[in-house]
Parts: structure tokens; sequence; C-alpha cells
């Protein structure tokens, strides 16, 4: 049995501690107090494994974070974060001040650099103030605890220009007993010069295996992280990272396979809630959709065409319009590079992935009333369903839509 | 020599001649009397090459154009076109009306329905309205002729939601004479629920061999059509269409390769000049943008790059707010799935794609005034270049900015 933990986050798992400080990372002349360090620390030794940006601008804190998990994936202590600049583009000193950030952490938190993971969120091309990031250091430090307010700083000091916090934990009832899962996110900010930077940092008290928790992590990530798109575009810093320090006393493998599919299926559920909450949080995002692509011959090519459709700004002004316009979708569809037969296909929409209104049938427009399909589309959650009828794949996008708003941030703002 | 036609058009090659007439394709209660079907029509047999969309939801008219052009492309006589419906997705009948279209078409001008050529461009998903359409095709082959008029209104009888006409013709002085280029293009309209449709008609009368034309076509696409994006959604219906009837008595080969290469660079820019002024009339599009990347390994990986760098909302939106912003510029291009050194690239913006303003060096923020970055990003003209260092292939695409304009015509709409 999977509890949903509420207020609960990284800190719910038994054995890890928040904390965050605020000590004006960007320099602005009136300080806003606004928490931009924050530091999840486990008491024990943890496994530990992320998923990174593709990018070919990658940020120093994710080489940094890629090499010391390739080095050692089974002593990490915790993570630092800073919000407010993304030490990216910055090169050879970059790479240095994001060395001295695992420095300071280790002599404020106990342990040594290589223990600790780093990352960094918000302006790119400038250098990092190690001053007062330094201050800042030793301020989340000072301040880490394991309660819900605690989790609840820490989350709140990785956010840049997110509307609201991300936190999602669970409990999960083992054969053996309990174990708990817990986690924070950061996404939403693109207002220059951010990045779109999704960062994740998820806990839990279970115990896996080194080689497990890498597998865990690129499995949780793909149908949750790795289905999000909020514009189509990616950051140079994207990090999530999965910490466990088997607090618990319980240990999660092959061995016991019930065992090891629950707390799998609860580990999803966790990143999940985080991936969809970014998407919530989009910039002038005012819907939610579902993209469902199934009847494909391979996931790949489900998951290529749910994502152009996803990322078509006809489709996502079209969400934002309330227009249930199918024939976006399948030009969208079309053009996604996968060859399907058109007159195969079925598209179908609606608000809770359980009644349907088709839209198209064969190919061809259905018989329904456009009022009840601008009733669908007028609501705030979208599930949209294109079956092809050439296979047996499925996969599954969430995206937001494309509005005024997201334009007015994206566009009216100077530099 | 390459002299620019002003006002010219489909017809300014000799023996070419256009016509338009309007039949309420849409039928709009009160009809507002818009041009909507269009003839180009040559006094004698024309060898022809279309290139058309890829979608795999492909609209009739243009199945049926690839099946006439794979049959027989060296006695195409013309081209009738609709607007105001797409005939796509609409299955068997669609593809009967479309060759019903052609009898019409054969009827009303001469020769037989396989020595012409269909597109439709307008909404999708209804039935063309074929008693109107064989009104409009008589009308249309009634009002022929070979002025620069009648090249205007078979022009403005492919406009969707086009706010301008767009025409362009070229006289090229080869060894044995002057050979003259002309075409039409439409683009721009997406409202529902039209797609992003770009249709083109270039007319010679220069002598091209059957097979020559089919490569002289695609190469001409490739530099002109194929390197713009309004918004990276293509269209069920794209096609652009090449005839050339030999009016002028010269023939266009390789034996002659001076005036080949002189009539392929006139070819090009015609069909660059109807290109970039689809792109010039995008939907909201304030200004317009010439992408390049150079020093790439392949020209594929350079327009690979350039590409995602024109469709990335967030890159499109800095165009609109006049922002020169580098960050988005960048994490675009580290996201095109090409593999390349971020330290080793140089982004240089501008104008007039002479004069140039570094804005990162070596992958990092150069030595510049944000002032003069705005500046230039403030003009309606940017050129942005970003040069990988990493081999000698580079690839140019032309794009617009994301406004309000386009959120308002897009999502403001209801069906």
């Amino acid at each position: 049995m999977i509890t949903k933990l509420e207020n609960g986050s990284v800190t719910s798992p038994q054995g890890f501690k928040g904390g965050a400080a605020s000590c004006n990372v960007k320099g602005i002349e009136k300080d806003d107090g606004k928490l931009d360090v924050s530091i999840v620390l486990s008491d024990s030794d943890c496994t530990a494994a992320g998923v990174f940006t593709t990018s070919q601008f990658v940020a120093p804190p994710v080489t940094i974070d890629q090499e010391t998990l390739a080095k050692n994936n089974d002593t990490i202590r915790g993570v630092i974060t800073n919000s407010g600049n993304a030490n990216a583009a910055t090169g050879a000193i970059g790479l240095e001040n994001a060395k001295q950030m695992l420095v300071a952490t280790a002599e404020a938190c106990g342990g040594s650099a290589g223990q600790y993971l780093v990352m960094s969120t918000g302006v790119i091309g400038v250098q990092l103030p190690m001053e007062r990031i330094a201050k800042g250091i030793v301020g989340a430090a000072n301040d880490l605890g394991s309660s819900d307010a605690h989790g609840l700083r820490a989350s709140q000091g990785i956010m840049t220009t997110d509307t609201f916090v991300k936190m999602s934990a669970v409990e999960v009832q083992l054969s053996g007993g309990a174990v708990r899962i817990g986690g924070m996110s950061k996404g939403a900010g693109m207002i220059h010069p951010n990045m779109a930077t999704m960062l994740g940092v998820v806990t839990t008290d279970g115990a896996i295996a080194p080689d497990l928790i890498k597998e865990m992590m690129k499995d949780a990530a793909d149908v949750s992280f790795n289905r999000i798109s909020v514009d189509g575009d990616t950051s140079t810093n994207d990090t999530v990272l999965l910490l466990a320090n088997g607090a618990s006393g319980i240990e999660i493998s092959r061995s016991n396979q019930t065992d090891y599919e629950l707390f799998k299926t609860a580990l999803i559920q966790v990143c999940t809630e985080l991936a969809q909450l970014i998407v919530r949080d989009g910039e002038g995002a005012t819907k939610f959709a579902e993209i469902v692509v199934s009847g494909a011959k391979s996931k790949t090519d489900a998951h290529q065409i749910a994502n152009t459709i996803a990322t078509s700004p006809l489709v996502k002004t079209a969400l934002a319009g309330s227009d249930a316009n199918w024939g976006r979708v399948m030009a969208a569809a079309g053009r996604a590079g996968v060859p399907f037969d058109q007159y195969a296909t079925t598209l179908k929409i609606g608000n809770d992935g359980e009644s349907w209104l088709a839209l198209t049938e064969s190919g061809l427009p259905a018989d329904y009333l456009e009022d009840d399909a601008a009733a669908i589309f007028a609501k705030t959650d979208i599930h949209i369903w294109l079956d092809l009828a050439q296979g047996d794949a499925a996969e599954t996008v969430w995206t937001c839509d494309l509005t005024h708003g997201y334009v007015t941030i994206n566009a009216d703002y100077r530099t």
C-alpha cells in the first residue's frame, strides 16, 4: 500500500535533514531575503544516482556530479544547491567554483567534498559570488533539521521563478515494514537569462544497491521527468538526483519481486507528481494536458509522436484557446517523422482519462457536437488520445498551453 | 545577369497565363467575393516537378499530383488551385473531388485531366463544394491572360489568411538570350481549422529536360522553401510546383555549365524571395531572423542546429522582445542532438549579415555592451550566427518572432 504524506518532501524519509539560507546570490541591490542556498543531508552514507541534461552546453555542476557519481555512488552524504545563478557558461572558473561549493559543504556538514553533489539554477554566464555562497552554505548547514518545515525550506531554496513550491512524499508498506520516499523539484523559470532548468532531489530510507539505484533512477525518470514538456527547450543544468540511505533497515532488491515492484511504483508516483507540478507551473500555463499515443509499432515511435504534439505551438495555442482543433493535433502527429496510415487513426479527447469523445475515426471527422468538444477543452485538465492502430506500443507525455502569459514573461521582459 | 521584374509573377515567363475567380468556396453566408480559384496555364506542354509535404496526414491533392508527376512530367499544361478548403482528411470522396477538379480544368482549358496539377488550401475535414468549385474553374478559365494583372489575380486566388500577396519574377540573360522565371506563394494562415499550408507555383520559359527539372526543383526548394520556419508545424497540403514550357526557345542543360549555374542562381533567387515572404507574413510576426550555423561537421548537423534555434519558443520570444539573449540561443543549439564542444563556439549577431557583434567567444560571454546588442535586436531584420569550429559545413534558416499577435490569432479564435 502506498500512502501519500501530506506536506512531505526530502526530509520525510528517516535520516534525512533539510535546510536553507538566504545569501543574496543574485546580488540585487535591495536583498529580498529569498532562500537561495539549500542543503539535503543524510545522517549516513547513501547510494545515489542521477539523470542529467543531454545539452551540449552543459554547466560545470552537471559535469562535476557526473564525475563524482562515476567514482563514488555509495558513500554520498548530501546535495548542495544554489538558486539565482546557474554557474553555466562559466568555463574553468565555474568548475573551480562548483568544487569549492562541495568543499564548503563538507566542512559545514561533515565528510569529504567527494561525498556531495551540487546543483545550480538561475542566471547564466555570470560567475558565482563565492564569498556570499560560502556564507549561505554555513547558514543552510546551521538550519538543518528533519521536520516537514525543514523539507519545505530546502524545497523553497531551489525555486527561481516557480510560483509555488514543488514537493511530494509517500510511505510504502513492504513485507518487512514501511519505507518512505520524498522529493522536491523546481522548473518553470525561463525569464532571461534563466533557462527552464529542471532540478529534482528524491530521497528514500530504503536500502538500494549501487547498481540497482542507477537503473531505478533511469527507469523512474524515463516515465516522469522525461515525459514533460513546457516549451520543448531543455536547460544547461537539468539534474535529478536520487539518494537512498537505508535508514529504514529495509532493502529493496529483485530477490523480493513484489516489494521491488511496489517500491518502484511508489518511486514513480513521487517522480511523476514532481514532474507534473513543473508542467502545471509552466510559464503562463492555464491548462494541463496529457497526450497519449497508442497503437504504435514501438515506444520510441509513440513517444516521438506524443512529443511532437506536446511541443506544437499550434496545439498549445489551441489548448489556450479552448479550441478542440483536431486538425492541429493530426498535423503535428503527421510531421513527427514516424510512418503510419492516416486512415487507421482515431483521435479522442476527455477530461479524466476514462470517458472519451471521438473527434476523428479512420482518419476522418467523427460525428460529434462542437459544443461537447468545446466543453472538454474549456476545462483545466485535458486528455488527448491518438490511437494509430499500427501496433501495441503506447506512451504518455504531459504539456501545458501556450498563452499570452508565456509571451509576456518571455518577450516583454527586457535585459 | 539577373534582373528583377517588378510586379512580376507566374505570368512573367512567355507563354504562361494566369486567371482567378471567386466562387465562395468557404460557403460563407455573406459572400466576400474573395478570389478562391486560381489557374496557371501554359500555351504549350511543360516539363514539371514538385516538392510535397512529408506529413503522414497527406491531403488527396498531394497524392494525386505525386501520381500524376510519376506518370507524366513532360506534357503538363497547368495548375488548378482552390483556397478556402484544403480537401484534407476527406478520404475517398476527397480523392474523387480532386480528380474532378482536374477534369473540369481540362474541359475549360484544353488537353486532358492528366496534364494538370491540383492544389488546395484552407479548412480541413470538410468536403469541397464541387458545384461551386466547377463554376469557379470556368470563371478562372474565362479570366486567363498573360499580363502582370493576371499574374496578380492568380496569386491572390491562392491566398488564405496571408496579409499580402507573394510574388517574384526575374529575367536572366543567358548566352543564347533571355529567359524568365516567375512565381507565386502563400503561407501564413494557421487560423483554425486551417493549417500553415505553404503553396507555391514557379514558371519559366526556359526549356528543361524532364529529369533535370526534378533535380532543379529539389535543389532549389532545399535552399529556399525548406529553410523557413514559422512555427515548426508543417501542413497536410504543402506543395511547390515548377513548370517549364520552353517558350523562350532556350534550353537549360549541363552542356553549358555557365548558363546552367546562372539559371539555377536565378531560380533560387525567386524561390528564396517567395519563401522569405512567407516568413515575413508569419502570423503575428514583427521580426525576420536569419540563423546561420557554420563550422559544423556536416550540412545535416548545421541544419539541425539552425532549425532547433529557429523553432525554439524561447529564442522566438526573445526576438519579439528585442532581447539579445545569447543563453537561449546556446541552450537551443545545445539540445539539437548534435555533439560539439561548447568551449569552441562563437555567437555573433548583426542586422545586415556583414558587420557583427560577438556575444560569446570560446563558449563564454564576450566583452560587449548590452546597449549595442539591444540596438541590433531592436531592428526588424536580425542575423544570428553561431560558429561551432568543428568543421566546414554551414546552413541558413529563416524564422520570425513569437508574439502576442501569434497567440491572439491562434488561441483567441474560437471554432
